[in-house]
């Protein structure tokens, strides 16, 4: 294990970090209370797209977790504002859930493929329509590109990376991604809470988005938990390697204590 | 363009070749009939597995060509031989009108995920079972992984090779390529003419699959056509190049006999 460094405020993943489905990980509520009782600011950073951000906020109060809806980070802001700034309109590949958040986007103008974890969505005729879009010459804008995650009924489920790369063959065009790994993500939200990435620690349960992702984009500490959809070994699939491996949320969280 | 070699026997692309849909392209009955009359062998190689052999041997003679079932190789056999030769079951995930022709093979022991061109077939749960079938060891066979298909609406559509990617990319295990551009594919069929590959040539409308895999064969000679989803600069996508681009099957047909 390398050393840890002191942190100055928090990045968490949300599912298979402080829940799985409607299932809060144990200890996951008082171990938000004790790192704000500590005076760390926090961020959460999620690649869920099933969910528009309302209902990911509603969940998350449900579940008993204090947060507002400035600490929650998404990949959709991102994708909102380039579209914005390079006057596209959306050709959508998300979920149902998620279209309330691009309601109020242009409807004129050329078009971009915007592809989230559409779920049962991903039907072949909306793939093959994405694909002409694409072939067409529309940028291709990714909110992710997890490969998979783990679902309620306990087995793993595609997640939105498989889709991206099966585009990406097909068309040649490379995608723009918006979520985890890229490096913007992180530290956007490093700087929402005014703090140098390497003052920072994330915590998450994917060793290639949540935890190289963190580190390669400058994040101080990564700290991987065997929750979720962690399997044993993960953590030497991918470079860099987490700076440490542990139990759950409530392990990260005393471990950040100790530290901070 | 490299010099043409003489040719002994000539191996044949179907679709985006002899024909589009159901639409057989100019002279390309005529062409066939040129090669039998000069006493060439001809072998008929498609990655086609939208249809059972029986329907497209149907269409083959609907359309008007003479064409015998033995000179017809499609991926199914070899798939077949290695699921019996390895005592695996198909965990199929193909287009309907494909089961037929795995109807006889074992439904007991271990799986293999099996992926062809499913079209609609293609839909997020199906992808999902055959996601866990990898994720739990099943290997892996691909019938192919072309890109795309000129559809008979006139735009292209996605084949099986973005999903084989998809699936490859969420499980982390590689696909057993059993179609072209596989050497062995290609190999088989020169074989069964009684020639030696660099004594054969191919005709296909795939820079890809057809051309660059026929030639990384050790095929002599491989002719693109410009028709099928030949689009523009296509011969210089792909190691190795074709040793000649020309307009149509009529052309190759012209170029073949004038070197036999």
């Amino acid at each position: 294990m390398q050393s840890l460094a002191m942190a100055r405020g928090v990045l968490l993943d949300l599912s298979g970090v402080l829940y799985d489905g409607d299932t809060v990980l144990p200890g996951a509520v008082a171990a938000i209370s004790r790192l704000r009782d500590a005076g760390l600011p926090i961020r959460f950073l999620t690649n869920t797209t099933r969910q528009a951000k309302r209902q990911l906020l509603a969940q998350l109060q449900r579940l008993g977790f204090d947060c507002a809806a400035e600490e929650v980070f998404t990949p959709v802001a991102a994708v909102r504002a380039w579209l914005q700034r390079n006057g596209h309109q959306p050709h959508l590949l998300v979920h149902p859930a998620l279209e309330e958040d691009f309601a109020d986007c242009r409807a004129e103008g050329p078009v971009a493929v915007v592809l989230g974890d559409a779920a049962e969505r991903f039907s072949y005729d909306r793939l093959n329509a994405a694909f002409r879009a694409l072939s067409n010459g529309a940028p291709f804008l990714a909110l992710a590109r997890n490969r998979f995650f783990r679902h309620r009924d306990g087995g793993l489920s595609l997640d939105a990376g498989p889709f991206v790369e099966a585009l990406e063959y097909a068309s040649g065009v490379k995608a723009r991604l918006f979520g985890k790994p890229a490096a913007n993500f992180f530290l956007a939200a490093a700087a929402s809470m005014g703090l140098e990435p390497k003052d920072v620690v994330m915590v998450g349960d994917d060793a290639e988005s949540d935890i190289a992702g963190a580190l390669a984009a400058g994040i101080g500490t990564a700290l991987l938990v065997r929750t979720g959809k962690y399997r044993d070994g993960d953590e030497h699939h991918f470079q860099p390697e987490p700076t440490a491996v542990i139990d759950d949320i409530r392990a990260a969280c005393a471990l950040i204590l100790h530290r901070a």
